[in-house]
């Protein structure tokens, strides 16, 4: 019998309709003869409403704390789709992350998952009971209640699948598969039947709020396929799973964008070995994510270093860079928050040269001007300015012919 | 150095502002030198809005998942109330019931502990942090998330006090104390500095809500001194423990009455052996709560059975009764859910006579019926109609002279 996991985000349990209407399609999987393990996020905003709460009870908001907190959300959300299962004559039993056999290292508000104990949940399956699993959450080697940060839910979920060693990880949200662009912009854009994981883990980190990074990382290496589809319409959606070697690629599978980043250029810093590195070194150390990084060719004996960060570690990183400024011997350091990336994914780009040419002649052609550039094996990305984003993602779907 | 468990319900913590104003609270004790351990209910009527959120979700409501799901809420005080602590430099740490070795039965909603396996909170205790336990939740023989039902956190926090060895269990809430009388209907009663555990099991028992019975109960099989008092104005209440024999008690200590009764009558039944036990039984069965039962005088070799039960397990009894007339040879079942019962408390009762005579007389000459009567050695309860209630409980209180 086919094993699934489950995954149903805040939007799929955000009510007492939505609640039942996800335990009808568990039924459902039920009578197409499918074993199924349930794992659920909290109901709609709650966990954006208790941190507003633990906003307005205190300044310190310790780890631990938070943790405790925030794992009230799930709790509510699975023992409901219990109810809700039991009300269809559907035997369920809910879990916590602790419960569910979870491990996690101890940091707090960002564990990583180190072991999966499954045994109640393996118990739980052969009593014909479909286990209902918090997401999000686990406990630690000091027994103390953990959460798994961004991306949590979807990380529970397929570490699940791979220690419960199911056939599938189904997310269901409302988002109904990973597009060729985003339909917003895109009117066109298609659905993709199936991307590779490479793929997904390009199109993730460079715009797709689809599916987690770290979720699909772990899909990957534990060679999970996943199925990204919609709670509200029920249909296929996009499987993400190993690359087909027998089938021909498509050369461009996506463009996706991003407006959640910010530049940063330290001007004229001296062309010697190790300054970068001590700028990046101290950047790390107060744990600023650095995206592109592009150090220009050298002159007149300086250079200067670009690199985009998320919005929210502007300001630590200036700091940062300014701090050094003196010891570095730079010029100057600039900010510039209005820029955006725009990106193109594709396996088949490995095998096809001239996809970065024509990337850059349909930019041109269309008046935008490229700030940064940065590849990989499947993928491009420019940094432009964030009000000709829009038409850059346009006109590249258009370009490479992306339509359905 | 004293240790005392600090119990906080639902009104103390209903909001921000009276979260932080328990940490203030929990912070000057500690300056006065007092270890503290706290325990939280739910935040103010959370609970009552999960049972109904279950009950749009669900017709069926599992145990099992009742529990996950009503657990929710004292997490989210607990988390809440460790921040407010962190923000005041005190450090604490919040401990669920599981964490906090609060082992019970297996009977989901209504849980009994067996025991406390309190070394997380000791450690807790000789880091000098303040642990703080979610009430009313503990988990059972099986791993599974128990509650321990009405009175829960009480119960919580009077067991977690035997088992830590503390000094004292201070109950807050929005209930200065136990007073002479409700308040609400004599303003000039008195707040009583101190009662013993059998007359305070005796106003739990007919009608005041300030603390639950099986909380009491559990303090005195424990001797564990209890003391209620308001997370309002912080003042002091009323302690709760032995009796002191070298002090006089007084005769009553306080008139009680409880409107949350209806009378059942079993008519013209055959006054023979076994006739009630059978009727008893089958209603034990049912897990109707039985509280007076009054057998009248056999005149003809028939009798009258009448008892009280709370109003939601009326129809369940009449159920009960009816399908058992035939069988006993009943003439007739009645309901009467319009009585109500005002009781006199006080241990110096039992070695006054005359205390029983002097409450008949006085609801007699405030043209008050009695229904039934029943009597243990420190408290005498009759059955009036309950329009007729509020007059009894202000004639009683000026007869026996309970003003301030």
């Amino acid at each position: 019998m086919a094993l699934v996991v489950q995954k149903f985000g805040g939007t799929s349990v955000a009510d007492a309709e939505r609640i039942r209407a996800v335990a009808d399609h568990v039924a459902r999987s039920r009578r197409q003869g499918q074993q199924v393990v349930v794992v659920v996020s909290a109901m709609g905003k709650e966990t954006d409403e208790l941190i507003h709460l633990a906003g307005q009870v205190s300044q310190t908001r310790p780890g631990r704390e938070m943790d405790m907190l925030l794992t009230a959300g799930e709790r509510k959300a699975m023992a409901l789709l219990c109810m809700a299962l039991h009300d269809l004559g559907v035997p369920a039993d809910s879990f916590t992350g602790s419960q569910a056999g979870i491990i996690t290292d101890t940091f707090h508000e960002r564990a990583k998952i180190l072991e999966i104990k499954a045994d109640r949940l393996r118990e739980c399956l052969a009593a014909d009971k479909v286990p209902v699993v918090a997401g999000f959450q686990g406990v630690s080697t000091e027994r103390d209640v953990t959460t798994l940060g961004r991306g949590g839910s979807d990380t529970t979920a397929v570490a699940l699948a791979a220690a419960l060693n199911a056939d599938a990880m189904e997310k269901y949200s409302d988002v109904p598969g990973v597009f060729s662009a985003d339909p917003r912009l895109v009117p066109g854009a298609r659905r993709l039947p199936h991307v590779s994981y490479d793929e997904m883990l390009e199109i993730a980190a460079t715009g797709s709020g689809v599916i987690a990074f770290r979720a699909v990382e772990f899909a990957r290496n534990h060679s999970v396929p996943m199925h990204v589809r919609s709670s509200f319409t029920w249909e296929p959606g996009t499987w993400i799973r190993e690359e087909d070697p027998t089938m021909e690629q498509p050369i461009i599978s996506a463009v996706t964008h991003d407006t959640s980043e910010a530049k940063v250029t330290v001007a004229g810093v001296p062309d010697q070995p190790g300054i970068a590195a001590r700028l990046f070194r101290s950047l790390a150390d107060k744990s600023v994510n650095l995206d592109m990084i592009v150090q220009n060719v050298s002159l007149h004996g300086t250079t200067d270093i670009s690199f985009t960060v998320p919005k929210s570690d502007l300001d630590i990183a200036l700091e940062v860079c300014r701090s050094h400024a003196d010891e570095i011997a730079a010029d100057d350091v600039l900010a510039d928050s209005q820029i955006a990336k725009v990106s193109l994914v594709g396996a088949g780009m490995k095998t096809n040269p001239g996809v970065g040419a024509r990337m850059f002649e349909t930019l041109a052609d269309a008046g935008i001007n490229i700030e940064m550039i940065s590849t990989s094996p499947i993928r491009i990305t420019c940094v432009v300015r964030a009000e000709q984003v829009e038409l850059a993602v346009q006109v590249l779907h258009r370009a490479f012919e992306l339509e359905g």
